[in-house]
C-alpha cells in the first residue's frame, strides 16, 4: 500500500525565495490527505503536479496564518474547478466562521459540501478512521491552541502465497477468505490450512506530524514508536531562547524528540527565514539522530 | 518622475501553472501603490525583486478571492519583518472584518497601523490625493460591488532650461520660485522672464485599472483619455455569452472601450484558465485596438 508524505513547504512564518510556508500532501492508499495549506499551497500542487481534486481530507493544526492561508483559495478553486464531492475538514473551530465570512461577502455558494470536525486541543483523540488508517490528534504545546496529527495504516490482510496455490489448484474463490486468515475445511473433506498458503502482512506504518510546538514531553506518549515523524526545527540550537519564546522547536531537540520517543525516520522542517541555506540544521540534528532529513518542497517520503 | 507598473498575475478566478491571479504593482514617483492582491502575491514580490516592504497603499476592487486572497499573507509578513509605518489600504469595507477575524484568531497584534478608506461602488470618487498622484474610483459591472481606480498624475513643475540660467548668471536661490512659473522683479531692476528660463513639464499621465466587468458605459466618462488601460479581457469573444452570465469582457470588448475612451495603450488580463496560450486573446483585442500588450507576469509597463 501507498503510504508516502510530499512536503509542499518548509518555510515557517512567511515565505522566502524557494521556500512556501508550511504544508504537506499524504497519500495513503491513493487517498490523498492534506496536513496544513499555507498560502500558495494550490500553488505548490500544480507547480509539482499533484491534483487538488483527488483530496478528501484537509487536517489544520492551528490558526497561525503560514499554517492555514492557503485554504480559502484552495476551497474556492475547487469550487470553481467543478467539485461536486464533500469535502473533510479537520480544524480548530473558529475556521469555520474564517471561510463562511469570506464565502459570504465574495456571494460564494459551494456546490460541494464543507464538513467540519473541530479539534480540541487539551487532549490527544481519534478523530478519523477508514478502512486504510487512523488519524488521531497530538497535544503540542504553542502559544495558541495547536494540534498534531498522527497516521496509522489499518493491518492489510494476509499475502497469499501465489506459487503455492496454483501449484496445489486451490479454488481462486477461495483467495479472498485465505486473505483473512480463515482455515477451511472442504466439503470434499479437504483442509486448507491458512498457514500454508499466506503470510502475515508488513506491520502498519505510522506517521506523526508535530506542527509548531516547544519541545515537550505531554506529546511524547502519543508519537512514540512512530516510523516516521515530522517535527519542526525552526531555529539551531544556538537561538534556544528564541525558540522558547516563540513556543518553537530547535533542530537539536527535534532529534532529541526522535531518539526520545524511538522513531525510526525524523524529518524536520518550518525553517526560520533567517536560514539562507539549511545544512547546519540539518547536522545539528544528525549529530543526535542520524536518520534525518529536511523536509523541503517538491521531495516525497515513503513512511 | 517614474510612472510604471509591474503585472504580478493574469490569471482569472484560480492560479494556473505560470500565471497567478490579479495583481499588480504602481510605482509612481518611486511611491509603491498595490492594487489587488490576490493569492500568493508576496511570493511574486519576492519572485520578480519588488520589496513588499516599500508598498504604502494597497487597493481591493471587490472581494472576489482572486483580487484579495493574497492580503492577509503580505499584512502579516510585514508586521513579521518589522514594519511600523501605518499601510492604507482602500476596499470594501467587509474587508477590515476579514482580516480582523483572522488577527483574532491567530492572536496577531500588529505593529503597524493599518488606515482603512472605504470604497463605495455606487458612484466615482477621489479617494486618495498626495504630491504625486489623485485616485479616483471607476464605477463597474459586476456580480458583487467593484470598483476600479485611476491614478493620474499631479502636473509636475516648470523644467528649468540650465544652459541658458548659467549662461546670464541668474542666481541658484530663484530656481525653484522659477520651476512654479514665477516672473521676477529683482531689486536691482532686473526683469526674469519665465518663459525665457524654463518650459512646461510633460502633460501628467493616468493609468485606469478596470477589473472584473461587463462592458458597460457607465464607466467610460472617468476613464475617458486615459494615457494607459488596463481592461480585464477574461474570454475570446466567442464565449460571449459565459462573459455577460459571469458579468466579465471579452478581448474584443476590451479594445472597443480602449477606441470609445480613446486610450493611448490598452493591457489586457484576467485571463480564463481555459487558455493555455494568450495569443488569441491578444490578436483578438490588436484587431481593434492595435496598441494592446497582454499584461502578464513580470512585466514592467510604463505608463
Amino acid at each position: 500500500m501507498t503510504f508516502e508524505v510530499t512536503i509542499l513547504g518548509s518555510s515557517s512564518a512567511t515565505p522566502i525565495f524557494n521556500r512556501n510556508p508550511t504544508s504537506q500532501l499524504l497519500n495513503c492508499n491513493e487517498k490523498f490527505y492534506l496536513i496544513d495549506c499555507a498560502e500558495g499551497t494550490q500553488q505548490q500542487l500544480i507547480k509539482f503536479g499533484l491534483k487538488a481534486s483527488k483530496i478528501d481530507y484537509v487536517f489544520i493544526s492551528h490558526l497561525h496564518g503560514d499554517h492555514y492561508f492557503g485554504l480559502i483559495g484552495l476551497l474556492s478553486s475547487l469550487h470553481l474547478n467543478g467539485r461536486i464531492k464533500p469535502l473533510h475538514i479537520f480544524c480548530p473551530q473558529a475556521l469555520q466562521e474564517i471561510l463562511e465570512l469570506q464565502f459570504k461577502h465574495s456571494d460564494t455558494h459551494l456546490k460541494y459540501e464543507l464538513i467540519y470536525t473541530f479539534t480540541d486541543a487539551t487532549k490527544s483523540e481519534v478523530i478519523f478512521e477508514n478502512n486504510d488508517v487512523t488519524v488521531e490528534t497530538i497535544v503540542l504545546n504553542h502559544r495558541i491552541p495547536c494540534t498534531g496529527f498522527k497516521f496509522t495504516e489499518k493491518k492489510r490482510l494476509r499475502k497469499l502465497l501465489i506459487d503455492k496455490l496454483e501449484q496445489d489448484q486451490v479454488p481462486v474463490e477461495l483467495y479472498p477468505l485465505l486473505k483473512r486468515g480463515v482455515d477451511l475445511d472442504l466439503p470434499n473433506g479437504d483442509v486448507i490450512k491458512n498457514l500454508d498458503y499466506t503470510t502475515d502482512s508488513a506491520e502498519p506504518k505510522s506517521y506523526a506530524y508535530c506542527s509548531d510546538t516547544l519541545m515537550d514531553e505531554v506529546y511524547f506518549e502519543t508519537i512514540k514508536g512512530c516510523d516516521t515523524l515530522y517535527h519542526e526545527a525552526t531555529f539551531l540550537h544556538e537561538m534556544l531562547e528564541r525558540a522558547k519564546e516563540t513556543h518553537h522547536t530547535t533542530a537539536l531537540q527535534a532529534a532529541e524528540v526522535a531518539n526520545i520517543v524511538g522513531a525510526k525516520h525524523l524529518l524536520i522542517g518550518h525553517f526560520s527565514s533567517r536560514y539562507k541555506t539549511l545544512v547546519e540544521l540539518l547536522d545539528e540534528a544528525k549529530s543526535v539522530f542520524t536518520n534525518t532529513d529536511l523536509a523541503i518542497e517538491g521531495i516525497t517520503f515513503k513512511i
